[in-house]
């Protein structure tokens, strides 16, 4: 009998073919506008702080995602940071995040002089559990003259950080109420999920602010580059203020009213999101389709699932995972081992981010399922170019 | 008799030629090698945190600069907080800084959760005043166990920050006389001085550590980013680790082991950087002698000089800067006024930091020259393309 990552490795190329070189997990395409615009932008000369293409790259994210507003930052850490501080995330402040996530998360809070607050996720979405907040919240936490205390460190609860895992959205709808009952803002992280939906709302728009990233390996990219999405004119307001170290306008003079940031997107790697996002329709019809490929062909192997989008919402696909039927992180390396060697890049799931030194004493909810998941994860290459063959190779 | 805002608004034309339209302060210039490399970064689809451009820029600069090592980073600021954490600057200490410098560096000290210290500014160089730090230690500072602190607020003062003002370099030799005195490590903020050489050796390259600017004003960009410099190993690895999420090199698993920055500068923007360097000794030609035309026309009027390269030192001229010889701010808006409308964009040096509301309880020496410069100095159009028709305006 074959062995499971042996027949997982066989799945993997019955999806993509024989790799004859390395496939990589995620790639960026080039393929549309990209050089007119960019090189439009090197022509202007207007590279860097000022230029049209920040102005209109904002202009197609908000109209893409629905948000009122969209700022173009320098990358999707920064825009979490930004956003915490304008959700009201204090020093010495607690906010809750989903320890299965990459570290950016954690550090945006850190930035803040805050503390992460550990909690679990959901076997099905990937993201943040609801239930067990809900219940850990109750067990754990207490409101005192309005706000939410942690009862064993005395801490500020601030605000909940949900993440949308590998583009798959979060059961917001319950988030959404569980947020509302302990009165708390609420800061998505869609770093991984542009252009996923729940009900119907773009992923990003439905807390008070949200976050995009368009990091080399996202569904589009910047170079570097993310955005803070909110419908609130006052935040859009003082989130740009704040990304761009809070200069008072004026002809000449220099006047700045607070600590703020050089976060500001450069007008060049917008150039490249404005091309981008021309292509994104396409390359998330083609990431359906290489999704839509996998479920089918590991629905046929024993021992193993692929994560399909959750009800109520349509995922990005941004990267493709599998799901061990049993956790168990041994039999996780031996596929990685396997395929990576065959020249197909996958990776785990993130190490627990309350198992990283740095954060390894921060409060947690019990994270019974997200050490069942970190255990079972494994992303499978998902460029939207892997697409185009991917039921060619189906002899 | 003519004013002498119209006799400067006079010596500018003289030295530009009658503006036709709008003369930028600073603009970059891609006539060089810009395109081609750009188009080849994005050929490669390595636009973002993996490709060859960054190792080749940060060699660029290492060679260049005579650094061991530079690290390239998002911008000038993150490299600044990111040099000041690493010469060991932690929350509560204090950081002597000029007041006279762009918001930048006071924002880098507040984001490692330190308190800037302002001090006084030299006349001539526009940097630190080294004679008047060294009394203002002497009166305001003690050593106890090792380290040195702050009387009046009991703080530890934990680095030196000088500042090559529009790329003239500080006194040197003195301030690391005194740095050594007291112990303290010293980080070059040379964000303006890239090209610019103090007794032979580059700005940046004196200190403990020393940082750069590539913002879209500066001598050569990238759109937007930073570089770190050092000659120590040590922080060397330890600043690419820092700015790098702190991640731990492996096949595919993903562990950090401190809290850090996704800092690290996108491909697409290190790319730009390789080809602007092989412009920039055009670049300082041109900038010298455009300097050298302002120089000898301003000789000619009263009132008001060339700010000229410091003894010992070769500048880049980054911004030519005039200034008034009795500080006057009315007469500075005058002059600005005057020149703007012209359309010869002028401005005026920064509000000094100690005046910004957040900073306005800090710390600080007795500031009577830099009060004075505030009043004093005017930047006008430096551009290296200028240099191209300064001659031929002569008539």
């Amino acid at each position: 009998m074959i062995s499971l990552e042996q027949n997982i490795l066989r799945g993997i190329k019955q999806v993509l073919g024989n790799s004859k070189e390395f496939t990589a997990l995620h790639e960026p395409e080039f393929t549309g506008n990209e050089w007119n615009i960019v090189k439009d932008c090197l022509d202007s000369t207007f590279v860097s702080s000022v230029g049209k293409y920040v102005d209109r790259f904002e202009l197609v994210l908000a109209e893409y995602t629905g948000a009122r507003y969209a700022v173009a930052v320098v990358n999707g850490t920064a825009a979490l940071h930004i956003a915490l501080l304008l959700a009201g995330v204090r020093t010495g402040d607690e906010v809750l995040i989903p320890a299965l996530s990459f570290v950016a998360t954690a550090n945006a809070v850190a930035y803040c002089g805050a503390v992460p607050h550990f909690v679990d996720s959901d076997w099905s979405t990937l993201g943040i559990n609801v239930p067990s907040l809900g219940e850990h919240l109750q067990q754990s936490s207490q409101v005192e003259d309005g706000n939410l205390i942690n009862r064993f460190t005395g801490r500020r609860i601030a605000a909940i950080v949900p993440m949308h895992t590998y583009g798959h959205p979060v059961d917001m709808s319950s988030l959404l109420d569980l947020a509302n009952t302990y009165n708390l803002p609420l800061v998505e992280d869609a770093a991984e999920s542009l252009g996923s939906t729940y009900k119907g709302q773009h992923t990003g728009t439905l807390g008070l602010l949200g976050t995009l990233s368009f990091n080399g390996n996202k569904v589009i990219t910047t170079g570097g580059g993310g955005a803070i999405l909110t419908n609130d004119d006052k935040l859009a307001r003082q989130a740009k203020h704040l990304t761009t170290t809070a200069k008072r306008p004026h002809r000449w003079e220099f006047f700045h009213d607070e600590v703020a940031w050089n976060y500001r997107l450069p007008n060049l790697n917008a150039a490249l999101g404005c091309a981008q996002m021309e292509s994104l329709p396409e390359f998330l019809r083609l990431k359906r389709q290489l999704a839509h490929r996998y479920r089918e062909v590991f629905e046929g192997i024993n021992g193993v699932e692929f994560v399909d989008e959750p009800i109520n919402s349509q995922s990005n696909y941004w990267l493709n995972t599998l799901r061990l039927n049993e956790p168990s992180s041994q039999l996780r390396d031996l596929v990685l081992a396997v395929a990576n060697s065959a020249g197909y890049q996958c990776r785990p799931t993130w190490t627990l981010l309350n198992k990283l030194p740095m954060y390894a004493d921060c409060p947690r909810s019990q994270l019974t399922v997200a050490e069942r998941l970190e255990a079972s994860l494994i992303n499978v290459p998902s460029s939207a170019a892997l697409a185009r063959n991917c039921y060619k190779s189906d002899a």
